[in-house]
């Protein structure tokens, strides 16, 4: 099985950093007035954006997920102490008086939030909704501070890993269908990490915090969350390099059974029942028809606190450019994991309510759309506009108006210029601009023998039809292309 | 024609009360870990908003329009003095370092902004998003913190009168399409409003303030208004008087006309123009085939500083429960007008792009539509899934999770109980619950003949078919439902 070496990691960071634009790049040169981290999505952006999270959500509800929406903010105190050591990236709302407001961080804890607030034992939902973190806009790697989360989670008391599985398979769906190339998926436990902690000789206290470096190894190389462990965490140095040998392990299912003679992490009751239910995963991932994607991987942290259970990241592979390379990592593009503790934490009486959930990065994925359409020259139409009303003499604007009233009625997607008197030519530039592939032309003489004609901008063909028929002619050329 | 009297009006306000639930209203009972006046919203409200928003960004679509996004915060600066004596509804962002923010209030603030800080002079664009006001719980009548907004905009120098009259065509499109019953759209022109307010003697220092009074008839009785003005306001009670008089016009086309011979108007060259821009306007009206819904109504004043020019807002009528009855104003729910002047204001050079757009009040109306259905017993369905996993017998995960493979992967919808051994009838229950329209069928005896039960949900019939045939089967049947 091939190893993911540390050499690729650092690699990939590198080809990260060019990939991902700059989050306060000015694309116009003009005027400075707006908020830093932040920037407008553009008519073009909407169609790209439109286009996969319609392939998402479609995915979610193929998998009976119900929708769902929260407010922005939630109180300060139902985001603290969620998220480890990012909390601090949350944006807080000033106390104009009243309570105090955070900008939600994910959409995860709200979801915990209104499974307490309103006793729902069981769900299978999907929210599509913006959060909000403070990056720096200097360290950050392409992140924006606004951005647009797809979630799905199942909440309930079920069967072991069925849930599981199922969300790896949405990943596999997901990834699969919007034809990124290869990917895949790395699969851990909370309770393996715990245990491969308490094995190495980790003091409990620090298990969050080294959890939170260990996260970091995708962006960072080894030597340097070693480091952060040592010098920052306090870490032993022998302890670090126990953990440095574990976390270069990944594999197959062959890899959870050699995991299970391990001496040391054996000999951990935590870490054997994540191993358990990593391979009972296995089984239905095999079933799925996804095993192959599935990669069991050490190193894989994920530095949310909230996770209790098996967790999970995609990666998307570059093919290598020559035989033999090794397949490169371009970045996480979907994640998840189990927090079977998280609802507990919202409700007076701590009722526990089990879940299961993923996160598709489409940030990361609209970008990688849009750059991929970029180099293939490829354009969007930013609008859907069938026929355009025009007319090649002067004073028709009241014709015009009647003709694409009857359009619109008929829920026929019509525009015309908003001029008393355009030239015929500026008329039909813009449908071929704007890629609209109908004309209407009204001008004297179709007036007076009760014809419009119909040209078609590929082709320029023109013919004339009667009036009357107008609608049901435009309909049927429509429904033919 | 018929005069919407100042009774009607209180009528209508202490109607609008009990329509609108308070926004603060728990209906759990459960845990208080929500920020006052926002809310989440459920499945049964997703499916509503989803089948409204779909249906008014399609009209937003057959006109021609191009989707935007901008972030939820702008900063702060951006913001200021745009909107009247409203700005202090403003959320502000906690000042974490860096810049000063605060959340949007509206989408045409921002569109501005962006419209300057790209240099287009040209646009037709929608934005469906996000906007908070700060409005106190306990004053407002079911206005949300945090609601919905879905706004449609042309910006760009043109002819007059047309886009203006194509936002109303599109307010007539979408208030009749989604069914709410009558309406009727009430226009009128700021310029006309100014005019009137300077040919009654108020003091030009005085127009915004006195603007936002008029702009509360819609919500307080003239005495209420008329007290506020001039205890308030210092308006010296003759003014007062003055604009009473006129405020209680309203009418078709000829009320423009009656209004160019009015002693006072008629000498006040704004006013002029804007009875000459409306009259214009109702000429391309009539061509739109929507003259008979618009009212111009000398009371509109639209509350927010930007607008220069035509000003609307839709109102929704309730039938009359007798004959003779004047029909009664249930709230307003699409507004917009002319704002020639905002992008201007955000260019260093002060280069004007005029613009002109409406807003549809969803809230509102999803509020609407969701107490009709309640009150018909309609129910909807929250998920979508066509089909269902199930088995008699016990030990049978294994093949169910192939079988809804299978499924999934021909792009059905599906779903099954996440329980090694679930009992039939509980799956059976489960379907009929949720309304799921088929169910397919595993167990030892289909298992060994190499079948598929299919039953129907609702008729309960139950039909073998051979395994191979299955996902060509149920695409048969979901086709023909």
């Amino acid at each position: 099985m091939p190893l993911l070496g540390l050499l690729p990691r650092r690699a990939w960071a590198a080809l990260l950093s060019q990939l991902v634009r700059p989050p306060c790049a000015s694309r116009t040169g003009a005027v400075r007035c707006q908020s830093q981290g932040t920037r407008d999505l553009s008519p073009q952006h909407m169609v790209v954006r439109e286009k996969i999270l319609d392939l998402v959500i479609s995915c979610f509800k193929r998998h009976g997920a119900k929708g769902m929406d929260t407010p922005a903010f939630e109180l300060k105190e139902i985001l603290t102490e969620k998220y480890g050591e990012d909390s601090g990236l949350m944006y807080d709302l000033k106390d104009q008086g009243g309570e105090l407001l955070s900008l939600r961080y994910d959409l995860t804890v709200p979801f915990a939030r209104y499974l307490a607030m309103n006793k729902v034992k069981k769900m299978k939902r999907y929210h599509v909704g913006k959060v909000w973190r403070r990056e720096s806009p200097t360290i950050v790697q392409g992140r924006y501070r606004e951005f647009c989360q797809c979630d799905f989670d199942i909440a309930g008391q079920f069967d072991p890993m069925i849930p599981d599985a199922e969300c790896l398979k949405i990943m596999c769906e997901i990834l699969s269908g919007l034809q990124l190339g290869d990917f895949l998926i790395k699969v851990n436990d909370r309770r393996i990490v715990d245990g491969m902690f308490a094995a190495c000789g980790v003091p409990e206290s620090k298990f969050r915090a080294i959890c939170s470096s260990i996260d970091k190894l995708d962006k960072m190389a080894w030597k340097d969350v070693r480091h952060e462990m040592v010098a920052k965490k306090g870490l032993a140095p022998e302890v670090a390099d126990r953990i440095g040998d574990y976390v270069q392990c990944h594999g197959g299912v062959s890899l959870v059974e050699q995991m299970f003679q391990d001496p040391r992490l054996s000999q951990n009751k935590q870490a054997l029942e994540g191993l358990g239910d990593l391979k009972l995963l296995f089984e239905y991932l095999t079933l799925f028809g996804i095993a192959e994607k599935i990669s069991f991987d050490l190193s894989l942290a994920r530095g949310l606190d909230y996770y209790t259970g098996v967790i999970y990241e995609a990666v998307l592979l570059q093919t290598p450019t020559q035989a033999g390379e090794e397949p490169l990592n371009v970045g996480s593009v979907a994640a998840g994991g189990r927090y079977d503790g998280l609802v507990g934490m919202f409700d007076p009486k701590g009722h526990k309510v089990p879940c299961v959930g993923l996160s598709i990065g489409v940030e990361r994925i609209f970008y990688i759309v849009e750059q991929r359409m970029k180099t293939k020259g490829e354009k969007v139409r930013t609008t859907e506009t069938q026929v355009f009303v025009a007319t090649p003499q002067k004073n028709f604007l009241q014709e015009r108006l009647k003709l694409i009233t009857e359009l619109w009625d008929a829920g026929i997607k019509a525009e015309m210029l908003y001029k008393n008197n355009p030239k015929l030519l500026t008329q039909l530039h813009y449908c071929e601009s704007t890629g609209i592939p109908l004309v209407v032309i009204i001008g004297e003489q179709e007036l007076k023998e009760g014809v419009i004609k119909i040209r078609s901008v590929a082709s320029r063909e023109e013919v004339a039809i009667k009036r009357e028929n107008l609608v049901a002619e435009i309909q049927k050329r429509l429904s033919e292309s």
